[in-house]
């Protein structure tokens, strides 16, 4: 009756939730895409951190004691802020970037090629995590803004995708390894593997995640405990679409998606349709 | 001394006032690109109100009496609002959607269609004009989220951008005037006359929003007074990439560009670099 938390800005944490499912498959989950709301990638602190309230609280809501932070965005920018206002003997907060920067560590031969959203790679977390583990280990951050909305648009699979990856590629020189460091990259994997050079590793953060969760996990068993494997999925965007790709996204069928909205600052359960969509005068 | 607003979610908006200058060159023109929040396509309701209250307020408090929205999303989603908010005798806000249809109704021989942001076609607020002037014409709406992220990052003269539009393009059937509904678009209309079938008319709304506004300033000439052509840009976003791209939207050299940033709710001057970057509490 508590679920572990995985909260993503959109469809991309669903990636980290097949991980997750995969490595503890006896938990339960309840996933939240803010997906109304996406992408995060552009905006400023304080927005990204009032949103990340809104969802943490949610999943608390929903019976959640621990909550996974998915998205690399928030994981980058708030997650020290989360873990401060929400984390206590009884809940927690984790989050994606320690543990990619320790499997980037763990891969490198000395030079790590980071790829994110413009305020991800802004806020150099992953680079500063990467130091803290190994100081000359050199980083180089490249943000890839179209990467994401193009993932959203199922489009990952055709001639533009492959020339969006071919053009970041080439902003990097002399790495080793590339960390796909947003949630949607991995579904661009594929084009990645196929347009980078043979020696250069690409690495998808999420089953190192979903490892470190299970060792983490080992020492917290209340905090996530053993379930019956079900699964709730909740969106603040549109939930047809929402089912549409999920499924590309988790690798299984998913529930049918319940839907949130924000209303007086919080998010809540609401029927769909209820967003007015002409003219509106408040 | 008051200078004419003009409104737009980025840098898109400068295809708009790139025509305002050349119908109006003696008039004095503020404008802001809210950069830093962009795209405005996938956001809620209740976001775009608040954002375009932010940025209206701002022109206002710059000295302009009449604010020109030149984003079709704030346009087709929050005008009216806005209207009903700041509309007075000394203040007015203008939008593009009405201009927008009157233009295709102009051109079209019964079918219309209308590319724009999901939100703006959500809205289905350019389709409402278009019957209130003429019902029997058909309008075929399609999102096209891919296309402002994609002139965002300056990619307008790439294979992607030929082969996004190409996508887009095919959505349509039987149309014979294609209206481009995001300010972002005028960038792509190379790539559009290119690859669209030669009796399909390609329609930028830009010059029909200035050749419009120029006549409704004759009938109020003093919400929009006679300047001596002076030019301000504020922007949200970061000012060096909002320069390097505004000369390509505007056809000409800009100033150089004031910040401004949300501060308590507001969108105030601030210092560029003010904004935390890495982790941060609150």
């Amino acid at each position: 009756m508590a679920p572990v938390g995985v909260y993503d800005s959109g469809f991309g944490g669903l990636t980290v939730l097949r991980e997750l499912r995969r490595a503890l498959p006896e938990l339960d989950y309840a996933y939240l895409g803010d997906s109304g709301r996406a992408p995060y990638g552009g905006r400023d602190v304080d927005t990204i951190l009032d949103f990340a309230e809104q969802c943490v609280e949610r999943l608390f809501g929903e019976g959640c004691r621990t909550v996974v932070v998915a998205c690399h965005t928030v994981s980058c920018v708030a997650l020290r802020h989360l873990q401060h206002r929400y984390g206590d003997a009884g809940r927690r907060v984790l989050g994606v970037t320690i543990p990619a920067a320790e499997a980037a560590v763990a891969q490198t031969r000395g030079h790590i090629g980071f790829l994110g959203t413009a305020r991800t790679v802004a806020s150099h977390t992953f680079r500063t995590e990467v130091h803290k583990l190994a100081p000359g280990v050199t980083v180089s951050e490249v943000a890839a803004p179209l990467l994401a909305p193009l993932v959203e648009e199922a489009w990952e699979d055709t001639d533009i995708a492959r020339l969006a990856v071919q053009r970041y590629l080439v902003k990097f020189h002399g790495i080793d390894t590339l960390v796909l460091g947003c949630t949607h990259y991995p579904l661009l994997e594929h084009a990645f593997r196929e347009l980078a050079s043979k020696d250069l590793t690409v690495l998808n953060p999420a089953p190192g995640v979903a490892a470190r969760f299970a060792v983490w996990r080992e020492r917290h068993p209340g905090l996530a405990p053993v379930g019956s494997g079900r699964l709730r999925i909740l969106s603040s965007g549109d939930t047809a679409r929402f089912a549409a790709s999920a499924a590309r996204f988790l690798g299984e069928t998913p529930p049918s998606v319940e839907h949130i909205a924000e209303r007086g600052g919080r998010l809540a359960p609401c029927a769909e349709g209820a967003e007015p969509l002409g003219q509106v005068v408040r």
